[in-house]
């Protein structure tokens, strides 16, 4: 790991502060200070406009872009989808003296900039001095409601230091947004703009091919507002104002915006622009100060319940709260139509879909904070479903076949390469349902919606597999692992285990359900068309999948062929190779022993029950040096194994890259958006790693460790509706059980029961890291 | 070999005929009746113009089109090119009545239309009833000079039935032409049209992105040419006149046209368009007779010298002359800039480029037919050196990499899993080169071109290839071999011996160079740069080259893991699913025990002398079932195999797809182009099937068999300055020397010399095979 930090934000427990203004860094704290709400996010660009980089960015969840794909192979994807940069709510211009602020080129001073993680709103505020000495000091505030996810909210407050006079404030609504992932393009077309309620302006725009709508209503509270004026312009509408300032006073100007989309092209515009009236309609009431209250009183909920503390490590603490705070702005659950993608609601990298990272790395967050929220993660993919079997047949297999990465449930990938190699997508589904229902116990999911995506996809498996002619073991050929540096190879053994793991979890709902739920069962089979024999040709072929380990070693060979591939030495790549996609030729990257990230060591984490120490050992000591960590993903599952194996140094050292990878700009990319599901493997890396959780088994089992420079640490799982408080210092690890019924749990491998008073275990020797 | 037959033509031994005019298969037939002459190619297309289903086509050798590629990856392509339709120099419209000719609409009978490959002169002949009556019978001829490639000549012959009267006659240049396979647009600008000297026409156009350059001027000799007007439009310049008919009179309207281009888009058009005017200035005196003359009597030439005679199978006998003329048309190193597209200069498909069919199989044809020919082809190989070279540098390796195909050097293959998955096509060119020599010994070319060739391929080829890290073997890791069915495989079987034998053919060629060569060897080690240790490196390469075989069988393994893919019965493919590529999901293909074409195959026709006939049995029997003969070229090679192992059935079911692929349309895909390449098979079909000719000994040897249907078969090759015929019929096997010193061969494993008296052989038992 040769990435190092850059750091030039303020270490604080609870604020993400940036004293100055870092303009070299413009972009990177445009993502940094992102506002979001699952709804909507918006990056953290000065709404007032400013003259260096930057790049705009208003998203919406599920809201996309569609384009064909030239592709000449049959089954290749002739559609792709993307998330774009949407109406800017925020769109704002200030002037004074005939002067446009613009931070650019105006002088100012003492410019701060907070995102407050407990309130969860972002301010700024400097001083501005026009080119005629007159001093105006601003300070904006911005949120997205966490409460009503509709709502965004902005508010200007100024105080000239040094005259009266009037400032002229301008406010839009901007639909000719450009995307600059794709050529400074515009989707919008047949944007309606107009009046609404309570002087109120609303806008409506079509994006051109998906036919989706999106539909925004302002209104503004300016104190002595003067001589308002409606302008507008393409795709644009907004109001120019005076605001007279008396100086030493401070006047604000508030606006509060109600967003809306249509993701159906088929409902008639009339009436997406009369909803989207009403809705704004129903907030008419609603004043900037009681939507922040609401607003702050949803974050204070979430840190009550979930806060993860770590005495003795500043740094880190910011960063996990940081993590649970993007994650929860990104996803909550409020709609199973929403999903998280890789870079959340911060940017148009990555086109905004949804990968597999939901079920791996974000599913087990949710799963412990807001199970609710981790149901309707799965529900989408239910929703999906269709979509999922569609793909398979295009690909002449049977069953459900998820796609690498999605919006709307097709296939957004168009690099076939991974679009189509990466099969272990539905399997990541699978697990998702047995992971779920293994925490909840929710068998009114597993039995409903649950069995019926288990079908199929063990359906897909048993059509994608094949028989080895020489061996008869049963595998699959041409595929990519999660490890993304071997293309087209055959039996990836993560693959292989999972998909004899779905085969299994399937066999085994079905068992439970004839005697459980059989009516449930007979309707899933009804549904999906489960045909005789299909049941005893997924148990023939889960028996007889190819899983090759070393006798010798115990080390698991990530695909066929894989321990004679030729060996490069990791640790040896220049620092100024990576990333490597940008610096070595594609060709090169597939022919080594050297991974992009961790394969075979998922499966030591997603099922460490089935796995001893000594295996976990040798995998590590032989799949550790080869990785590239080319995934930001890559770092934390590294540091949860290294904790387990007592590795306390370099555990320590991953989770640095994952607890502050944005904060730091670790990957030097974070100007492109924040790596939100790798701040979910953050969480895990406190929770599963030093405070090594486990969920796989039939209970809840933790052995944590304690980093050298922590003096402790705490973290909070609800659990089977139990509230399970974990607090860790040098002495013991103590349990509570803070609300709700006691708790079976193992304890360093020994079962307890935790209920409200709490019960404190010794830490073993070993589990506490020494410094140096 | 599920394809079947559709045959239109007559079957004759001379001439290629289509009796009626065969509207549904317009496409087929302007393929069939193509003509070229290496430096250009027209389509059998009508010139009067044709409103059916027709493709227009008209090519140069190496002039193309380039575009951008919007490629993500390091060292993935930017850039393409390809062949395009360039000026239709043919372009005619006929009136009579005020009734413009059109075979999609007008009356008409007696449609005649026929190839003569004695003499290359392509004749239409029909009667055209006007609707006012009027009986006009018309006589098309045409031809490319083979004797002067810039010659293109047509005639138009009217006899008037039943009228006397004038006939409207428009005959222009047309460079306003589009491509099919582009999506019917026009790459020219910058046309320039004008006067040439002696009443002719001059159209100069200008290929937008390429700066390349085509230039035509024409003129005409009409007996009684009535108000000749010159008239433009845009991209086109053309003359207008009436000629006059008396009824039972035949009238005539020659054209000649004089074709030039130039490659070089840095040269001035001003200077262009003078050299193309003085270019036809010079054929100023040249008429159609004698221009017709001169090409007759080239093509005289060539049957003289290299008929290939079957007794007993005319359909054949037609088969392998239209192939041998094609070849002809295509290529006969008039220039070493040009080389051999795999539909010729029939089309537009696949781009015009140039593959590695070349070497492999076009090459042998004229290695036995045209000496100056395939070292001419070697040269275009080493006029592209710097291309390969910085190839290889693009995707992080050494020395040259060839392209998987190209027209001007560079990479044209936008389809990266071919053009970079395929490294054997620069082993490809380095075969050519030892073939080359091995058959003509020519070492000047050797000492010279070819060293320089071979230690840069060498050089490529240790900086791709890796050591395994458990095994030692050095090998290639995520290639694809000549078996497109197979993506990303390691050490494919006939890539390693090719890329094994590459190192040993320059190792070889340095030593012989050290003692017979010192200097020449100096100035090639010295233009490469060759290191100290280099040559070393390359030893040890070669000899830990991993090439893996059956112990029990004599197999070779395709490639790591081949043999314990699942496997799948070709022959229960329906025919149906054919081609594979259009039926099935792309990610099917590549993922069981099915190859495209041979692979392991082709080092057994290579190199014949390196495995005896038990293992050529073992690995045939063990292939050739798995073969789904997605490519035209295996039929030719599965033949030639099979005579060898004595599969009479075999070899003559396979033959017979390789010798009338394009007569008979087997493929159904002839209205593409011909299979240019595919013709260079049929002719090693005959010469290396059934001839049983071997030439990577350290002299040619012969073990012919005859097909049950023949009686005899007779063919000729030019070796070593002498024209050694071999005449094969039931009883035996005759070679004399027809010309040139005696000759040294083999016949049937035994040495024996071959003079202008010549020798007989018996056939031996098992040759001659047996009907049914």
């Amino acid at each position: 790991m040769s990435k190092v930090a850059q750091r030039y934000l303020d270490v604080d427990p609870w604020v993400v502060r940036e004293r100055g203004f870092h303009a070299g860094r413009s972009r990177i704290s445009e993502s940094v200070f992102s506002v979001g709400n699952e709804f909507m996010g918006v990056r953290g660009c000065f709404e007032e406009g400013y003259g260096g980089q930057t790049t705009l960015g208003s998203y919406f969840n599920g809201l996309f872009e569609e384009e064909p794909v030239d592709n000449f192979f049959k089954g290749l994807v002739r559609r792709t989808h993307f998330i774009i940069n949407a109406v800017d709510w925020l769109h704002t211009r200030i002037a004074l003296d005939g002067e446009t602020l613009n931070l650019a080129r105006c002088r100012f001073h003492g410019f701060v900039r907070a995102l407050d993680l407990r309130t969860g709103v972002l301010c700024r505020e400097f001083v501005w001095t026009t080119r005629r000495g007159r001093k105006l000091k601003l300070s904006f505030e911005r949120f997205t409601s966490m409460r009503d996810g509709h709502l965004g909210c902005q508010r200007i407050v100024f105080m000239p230091l040094n005259f009266s006079g009037a400032v002229r404030v301008e406010m839009g609504l901007n639909a000719a947004t450009v995307c600059e992932l794709h050529g400074r393009r515009n989707f919008f077309s047949d944007v309606k703009t107009g009046a609404a309620a309570g002087g109120g302006l609303a806008l409506l725009a079509r994006i051109e091919r998906s036919g989706q709508r999106v539909m925004a209503v302002m209104r503004t509270e300016a104190a002595p507002a003067v001589a308002p004026r409606t302008f507008a312009s393409e795709k644009f509408i907004g109001r120019r104002f005076d605001v007279r300032l008396q100086r030493g006073q401070a006047s604000r100007v508030d606006r509060i915006v109600t967003c809306s989309v249509e993701k159906d092209a088929g409902v008639p515009s009339a009436r997406v622009w009369r909803s989207g009236l009403a809705l704004a309609k129903a907030r008419a009431g609603t004043g900037w100060e009681q939507a922040r209250a609401a607003h702050a009183g949803y974050w204070q909920d979430v840190w009550n319940k979930l806060d993860v503390r770590i005495e003795g490590d500043p740094e880190n603490q910011q960063g996990i709260r940081f993590s649970i705070f993007q994650l929860h702005q990104t996803y909550h659950g409020a709609d199973p139509g929403n999903n998280v993608a890789a870079k959340g609601l911060t940017s148009e990298s990555y086109w905004g879909v949804t990968w597999w990272d939901t079920e791996t790395y974000c599913l087990p967050f949710y799963l412990f904070n807001n199970p609710d929220a981790a149901r309707n993660l799965l529900l989408y993919r239910y929703s999906k479903l269709p979509q999922a079997c569609e793909r398979a047949r295009q690909k002449d297999c049977e069953g459900a076949r998820y796609p690498m990465c999605t919006i709307d449930g097709t296939e957004a990938c168009a690099t076939w390469q991974h679009g189509d190699l990466e099969i272990h997508v539905s399997a990541a589904v699978a697990y998702g349902v047995w992971h779920y229902v293994n925490v909840t116990g929710d068998k009114g999911f597993l039995h409903r919606e649950g069995i019926e995506m288990l079908l199929q996809i063990s359906r897909y498996y048993a059509s994608r597999g094949q028989w080895a002619q020489r061996t008869g073991d049963f595998g699959f050929w041409f595929v990519m692992g999660p490890d993304e540096f071997h293309m087209g190879v055959s039996n990836n053994c993560y693959t292989n285990v999972m998909a004899k793991k779905t085969f299994e979890w399937t066999l085994q709902t079905v068992r439970e359900m004839r005697r459980a739920a059989p009516a449930l069962l007979k309707t899933a089979a009804d549904r999906v068309g489960l045909r005789p024999g299909e049941l005893a040709d997924w148990r023939r072929k889960a028996s007889a999948m190819r899983i090759r380990r070393d006798r010798r070693t115990g080390v698991y060979e990530q695909h066929d062929g894989y321990f004679d591939a030729p060996h490069l030495e990791c640790s040896r790549i220049p620092a100024t190779d990576f990333p490597l996609y940008h610096h070595w030729a594609y060709f090169r990257l597939f022919r080594w022993d050297m991974i992009k990230q961790p394969d075979v060591l998922l499966l030591h984490l997603f099922f460490s029950h089935d796995y001893d120490l000594k295996n976990k050992r040798a995998n590590y000591a032989y799949y550790e040096p080869r990785c590239s960590h080319e995934s930001s993903l890559s770092p934390g599952v590294h540091s949860i194994l290294a904790v387990e194996l007592g590795l306390h140094a370099k555990a320590y050292a991953y989770w640095r890259h994952a607890a502050r990878l944005d904060l730091d700009d670790y990957n030097r990319n974070t100007h492109e958006g924040l790596h939100t599901t790798s701040m979910a493997a953050a969480w895990l890396n406190v929770v599963y790693g030093f405070g090594g959780m486990r969920s796989d088994g039939k209970m809840l089992s933790f052995a944590p460790s304690l980093p050298a420079r922590w003096r402790s640490f705490a973290f909070r799982v609800l659990y089977r509706g139990s509230v399970l408080k974990v607090n860790v210092d040098r002495r013991a690890v103590a349990l509570t059980a803070a609300s709700g019924p006691p708790v079976r749990v193992e304890v360093f491998g020994r079962p307890r029961t935790v209920t409200a008073a709490g019960i404190r275990v010794p830490m073993p020797a070993g589990r506490v890291a020494r410094a140096g």
